[in-house]
């Protein structure tokens, strides 16, 4: 097979960043175009300072953009909706990594996003972008909606238990913990360095919209009740989720590792962390900088049916550029892994 | 009055330093002794750096030690119980800032602290350290037991909601978020910087001591459950607690925030935090850095009964040092305020 | 002697916070009246959030100020010279933290700032800000401008061996490490978190107008040359001063020791720090967080006849608001560390 | 060609494992063995967390090894000259990654290190590990010393100056800022992260022995001085050298950019980073993480013959094992960048 030819909307901010690196390296990828409104004609290394030596791309207009193959979508949220009937005129195939096409169900955009989908009725062609979750739907994919990166790293740490049936489905309460690059290249007196460093800041305590996505995603008999909350810490990469689930029977320790076992033993881009001792004997973030991962531990409470369920990943990768990339391998019969083998840095 | 003479016992560690640091810019208080063991014969500044040329004093041994009006214990855990009946010779009051007093039950003890108590009678005999809960006892005490700095945190922030019987008593998740300070000075490999710095690590997601004080005093009618899980962060001081209650009414955020007021409106060391913007609307533990403040936040959850609640500290003032000095204050009928004047730093 | 009435220009800046939060616990001070524009008419606490439970001042403007005894001002560069006319008029006596009136020389001005000074005739009736250098000049003063908070760092650190005529005057390199908080409180990309956290930036390799101060302050018979850069860390307060000097002859460690201890044994601020052991053997930064103090330390290279020289202080403290409180307690007569008794945290 | 076999003598510290990552993903290389004494029997990744899922190697013991192509020696400094006499008999190539080997002059090495060398007669069979200054003699090496990581800064920023003849010989001052990962994986109260983090430590203003290294290097004609000095910062990987040279002819920036491309035009490695705007117009470490490039950037000093060089790599990748196996590259004749492709992660 030749190489696929793509291009990527909305390069110059991180995520497209990220993602342009990816596919800078990927063997069986021509980056055909990139575009960025604030960064239009300049060099791509002028927006990402690592890409210096890595490429010669230059950015480009969207109404400059040619036909392609597949097209990245990396807009701010509320864009893709507004345009997507462009952009499936310029590419059969897309992938988009913002919000607006991730719940299936209009209502519930509407309810969590607090605006109104100018474009519902192609929500249910996109296929939700979890590989893990829907690997053999993306093989057939024309659009696919990457996951939110809280919801990804929750969503992967519960899988397994919600698919099963074992945990009540009105009790779970998310801790999720996540560095500043979530909130994008844009900069404010809210991520003014003196004002945000060594800070440990309630973005989100209720209603964050990721919360959405994960109801939809582990709800599979009747609906479920997730009790999520965000908070910003310090580090510049970086998810970590601590899912508090009540198991509807007495599970052991080791039950419980089998289930990951089964759901995830073939996966190339979960580990099962669980160690007896060590610095790293439970998921952490740090170890995922750069990679695909998504780490996932677990801990029963002694004093009662709590299981903890301890999940990260690097929400720039596994959280979004990474998934992306995974499953455009999927989409064209790739290697899953082609491109994302980078295994992290330690010490980091 | 004269002024109160007292000595620390364990005044090289990270707790002892800090109540040094108080205790020297004190009015009414003449610190007769400090000791220390790994530091015996030096001078207080070669273990706080801080306290150059703020004060001369060595350390000396504990079987040096002279009659004085008060001690404090900045002991390691275990070691109180051990030699209390030794310390209530040298000194009518005693304020314990290690664990061994906490809890009134000894069985409650041996549970959560997998350890035989060696001094069980005299656990009835301390006042649990919390001033804004046991201010009348502390009067009249002979015998404070400084409270832990994660259940200070988490017991400050829910008691007005607990005291009135509003939450359901056994779905409360706390995940607390805390400093390495909370360590202590003994390095390992676990503290090594490279492998703790940027770290977000799950390091008790379960079990976790401070849990028992949490329930022993926010049980008022019936014994209440408490989920808790404590995550380490990157930064030194500070602990944040994010604690998940679930109201038994539907109660406003203005009901909530009058609730609070009346419980704390005259409280020096509470501040209630709720505002509309800025980036500290919530409660954040960088602001409480070297004050002996409790900051306290939450939000009501629309779409569920949840209330989050988020409350702030220094770990090292309000979490012990800072506390116990109030606690002191109050048992010698000073202004409650004395020597805890600190308003914090910003930026930092 | 009954309260001295102050009043603050540009209040809700971080050093105008700083030096508010200072002036707030001074017992000798009343603070009239503090200004802002961008917070006119809101509490201090809006604009400094440790200020919360601490003062109800609102700010006003500039306009609205009446006769006062002394006038701070935290104005931004450029300002103060264009309004000094208004503001002697105010206040018999200035304080002035901002650049425009620390350089004796309007030619050094103008070829330091590349700016023209608009009040040139008035140089010369400012006292340059560093008490240990100018304290007699300051009891009888009316005008002062505070030092650079750089040039406070390295002028202290070299000032007795300058004094002493100790060093080649054309060879010393300085070399700064910087905090975020120098760059005030304007947010931008340059300071987005993630952009500038884990960031060693070169900010001013050549040209940093401190130099001139640094030069004017330590030539003594004749002019020297100062080769000086400015490196931004990841801190946010704290300056540390590397300052590499060529000493004319072999002096010994202990020569110069006692060169320190002569010229700085009565100092309130400044400690000399050169310990054989210890994590702190060298002046650091953080030990100074919130302080007035400025740490002295250094070394000689045994295989040449360089001297290193380590200065450090907190730059919003001694490089700024501290530096100031204490040039206002030298005028007025006070003991010199009223308000500025704060010892520092350990560890932070 | 077939696969080259090699073992990793030390491979559980951070330079070993950094090194047994850059090698897992090498097209051309087997790994044979791999030593540590303290993780004897145990798998790597219980040693590097980041090897997770990328290995299942397991450690052996040095009496243990087999014949092999290569050894790579990331033994603590030491014990590399103890035991060379063996390690030549197991594999007819080394690279040592050590201090043991990298000065020609056993005088030299006895001066700076302060310690006898026993096995001085080799020491001129190791070329000196830089490989854009020997490469030519790499191609042909049996056994390369690596470069420091401090002096590999240093000595790449200032080769093309030093070469050429353009700086007075006696002046120069190299002030390095180094990260936490340089001082290795063994813990200690000086790495407590409490007292480490946010701390500037300097750690070696004179008489670091890297220095040798950089004299011997850039002695041309005569032998030159450096007044080198360094400083640790919070950050984990990386270096940064601040160096300031004098030179003796009015060179505009213009001219020193043609010098510098001239020198390092065609390497790899290099980047010549000189920007009029942006938050990385000089080189910054951070963007150097987990690559094997050095940046270099500079600016004249207006108001002298100062010029000030900046450097920056990442210790454990240019600075110690990506400079290594670069070496080895050479050695065996692959493109020089096989297996160290990676281009940096941004933002981190």
């Amino acid at each position: 097979m030749g190489k696929i030819n793509v291009s990527i909307i909305g390069a110059s901010g991180y995520t497209g960043g990220e993602l342009l690196r990816l596919l800078i390296s990927h063997p069986n990828i021509n980056i055909q175009q990139i575009t960025s409104s604030s960064y239009y004609g300049k060099f791509a290394h002028k927006a990402h300072p690592n890409l210096r030596k890595a490429t010669n791309l230059k950015f480009c207009a969207v109404d400059e953009l040619e036909k392609t193959d597949l097209l990245f979508l990396c807009t701010p949220h509320g864009e893709s909706m507004k345009k997507m009937n462009e952009f499936i005129n310029i590419a059969d195939k897309i992938i988009d990594l913002s919000g607006d096409f991730r719940l299936n169900d209009v209502k519930e955009f509407e309810k969590w996003y607090k605006q109104t989908h100018v474009n519902p009725e192609l929500l249910n062609k996109f296929v939700y972008g979890i590989p893990e979750l829907h690997r053999d739907k993306m093989k057939d994919a024309k659009y696919i909606s990457s996951a939110g990166c809280n919801a990804t790293t929750t969503i992967l740490g519960l899988y397994p238990l919600y698919k099963n049936g074992l945990v009540e489905i009105d009790r779970t309460v998310v801790e999720v913990k996540v560095g500043t690059s979530e909130g994008g290249k844009k900069s404010s007196f809210a991520t003014h360095h003196p004002e945000r460093t060594g800070s440990l800041r309630s973005y989100k305590p209720t209603g964050h919209r990721h919360a959405a996505e994960i109801i939809q995603e582990l709800s599979f008999n009747e609906k479920i009740q997730i009790h999520f909350s965000a908070t910003s810490t310090d580090m510049v990469r970086g998810t970590l989720a601590t899912s508090h689930v009540f198991l509807k029977e007495d599970l052991t320790e080791k039950d419980i590792w089998q289930i990951y076992r089964q759901a995830y033993g073939d996966e190339p881009f979960i580990r099962i962390i669980k160690e007896k001792e060590g610095n790293y004997r439970y998921p952490d973030p740090k170890l995922c900088i750069g990679t695909n991962y998504c780490d996932i531990g677990f801990e029963r409470d002694p004093y009662s049916n709590r299981l903890v369920v301890i999940s990260a990943i690097d929400n720039l990768m596994k959280g979004a550029a990474g998934q992306a990339l995974q499953a455009f391998n999927i989409m064209f019969g790739f290697d899953e892994t082609l491109g994302l083998e980078f295994t992290g840095l330690y010490p980091i």
